[in-house]
């Protein structure tokens, strides 16, 4: 019997985690589920998974459920997330907190010990990797990615010497504007950057995804993951989605792992790794294979690309982080901003290449840095895509 | 200081094997160098690879070598080189004979202990593979495959466990003729059987890729190789010839090994397994990956395959493994028949089916038992092939 704390229960990746855990037969279980404000699906996740404690956001809900369900522990808030984490007995957590709120979580994750984290929160590594991994190796945590890339990634390493790899190749689908011109991409909506041809997935990521920064944060991720030089995290544009990504060896092979896009595997495989359990994805048909394309990012999706192998660069010259944390954070202000229809889709990319101009990096020695530049890249990039803020 | 014999030294995987051992600047040499006829290539071999011994098979040959090079211990005939064999040290050898009589040499190899097989002989697992494995098992020799598919097999069983493989899928190019109707096959020539439109390879499995014979005797090697029950074992049409070969797992993941088409990159594996090293073999690029094709065989190419299935399923219902043997046998046969002008390219196939439909299963306990069944099955494919034998 393992447990598992589920963070981000209601979530595209939560909700997969509970599918692939009652559904896999290996008699795991979820003894903590926590969330954000979605509380009727939690009730009904606390019905059919038996939870012995639960964290959600808001005092009020706290209190509904407390009504409610007196039987079980409830958190209320980010420092009771803390909290919750500290006091609850399990085996393994699946972050999947969105944004820079998942990083203190994963921090308190470490500290707890004893636990092996399964990590769907890119913005854990992207803005805090440094302190994040050398916090997890101190203390013996494992950290294993829940992202089809990097999970293929760490498949395609199983059994090959690391001094043997010529490079890692992230595949990107290209989202849904692939070999759109900056013209056209210029009048794309909300809705059009929402429908990702391969995966359904969260808003944030979806959007990523079709800027192409889903992929520069997976490379700034790969870094710290892997202990990778940027030189050898490259990215080809994959518009099926069945290649999920590659590692080429200096003997000229190339490992790749492919599977249908179904976040099931790489969730049942970051629970049950080193080993294999059924996962409940579809498998492979030969019509999904039938004919299966790689090209060069385009002009316009390097632009996403080069940010992240921009700040990769800095922080190697400098020691100082702030880059990653500056374009992780001001890249889900933007994209909250488009989602609410201020600013335009081409308006995030634009932004963020203003802001990495002028950026001057600093030393974040702690999560209390990391949030706070997090903060002042919020707010510049507010500026600089021209909103006003009201206050 | 890794010594590694080159049985078959003068043939298309002896040579990229020399080349091999003399790029890759790991400290391999090659001790012993055997072929058949072809003694200008061995002389100059010979001058070099600087062996200490060599193996030839007439008698003419090697007295003419002895007296140019006195230093040299020369071996001549069929038992000749299971005396070089025995007679020379050795830490690895690589078994590149073609047909039949590479698996008394493979017997030896096992018998002599304490070295590694890189099986490029694939006559000796689909004739011998009960015997071999089972005799390499109790000796504790490892038999690593040399040859594009079995190896991306191997490398993608790294680091998984068995019991969750769902399948192997071996990948075949289709040959020159992929698509063709029976009516089109009826009149292709030995020049167009040879002409393979990716890999450059001897003749005999250059008219097996043109046949699918070739895919269907690795699909019995597949069975002895890895333990695998035939419905484990499929076979996918990829004409670029760029993903070796692929296995599934039960958690839906498919691990592929990718590469140029090249066959120092498993030779080279084989040799250096688990590790990988330098090969030599030319690294892929985004033109080789650009789009990358999978079918079903074709009814036709099925015909091949389907010799494979109903042959290891007579082998699973009664332990007698004639069948393979004779189908390999009779398929050598048929080959030389063809390449000679004597039969037509269709005739292969044809007469294959012929031979297996009427075949009464033997038992086969012994290397001599294998060779007698190999002679019958040969005679017997020359007959139904309308041939006459001139005795």
């Amino acid at each position: 019997m393992k447990r598992v704390a589920v963070l981000g229960s209601t979530g595209s990746i939560g909700v997969q985690t509970l599918e692939v855990i009652e559904g896999g037969g290996w008699g795991y279980y979820a003894p903590l589920l926590a969330c954000g404000r979605n509380i009727g699906l939690l009730m009904e996740q606390i019905k059919r998974f038996r939870p012995e404690a639960v964290a959600v956001l808001r005092r009020e809900d706290a209190e509904a459920i407390r009504r409610e369900r007196p039987d079980i522990d409830v958190y209320c808030g980010e420092s009771g997330l803390l909290q919750a984490i500290e006091e609850t007995e399990f085996d393994m957590a699946v972050n999947a907190l969105v944004g820079i709120s998942g990083m203190a979580p994963t921090m308190k994750l470490i500290e707890k010990g004893g636990v092996r984290i399964a990590l769907a929160n890119k913005e854990t590594l992207v803005a805090g990797g440094r302190i994040v991994m050398s916090a997890a190796k101190e203390a013996g945590v494992s950290i294993l990615p829940v992202d089809s890339e990097h999970s293929a990634v760490l498949q395609a390493f199983r059994g090959n010497e690391k001094n043997r790899i010529k490079r890692i190749i992230l595949t990107a689908s290209g989202g849904p504007f692939r070999g759109y011109t900056r013209e056209r991409l210029e009048g794309v909506s909300v809705k059009e950057a929402l429908a990702h041809p391969n995966w359904a997935m969260g808003k944030k990521i979806s959007v990523d995804s079709a800027t192409m920064m889903n992929k520069a944060l997976e490379i700034i991720e790969a870094k710290w993951l892997y202990s990778l030089a940027p030189q050898k995290i490259d990215v080809l544009v994959h518009p099926q989605s069945i290649v999920h990504s590659m590692v080429e060896y200096d003997d000229g092979a190339m490992m790749a792992q492919l599977g249908t896009p179904d976040m099931r595997l790489p969730i049942a495989y970051a629970l049950t790794y080193p080993e294999r359990h059924s996962s409940g994805a579809r498998r492979l048909s030969v019509k999904d294979l039938c004919r299966l394309d790689f090209e060069e990012p385009s002009a316009e999706a390097c632009r996403a690309l080069n940010l992240a192998y921009a700040v990769l660069q800095e922080i190697a010259d400098t020691s100082k982080d702030s880059p990653a944390i500056a374009l992780n954070g001001a890249n889900e202000a933007l994209v909250a901003l488009f989602l609410e229809g201020r600013i335009r889709f081409v308006d995030i990319v634009d932004t963020l290449e203003k802001l990495i101009a002028i950026h001057e990096p600093a030393r974040a020695m702690s999560i209390g840095d990391i949030l706070e530049i997090d903060a002042k890249a919020r707010k510049d990039a507010e500026r600089l895509a021209g909103i006003k803020t009201l206050l």
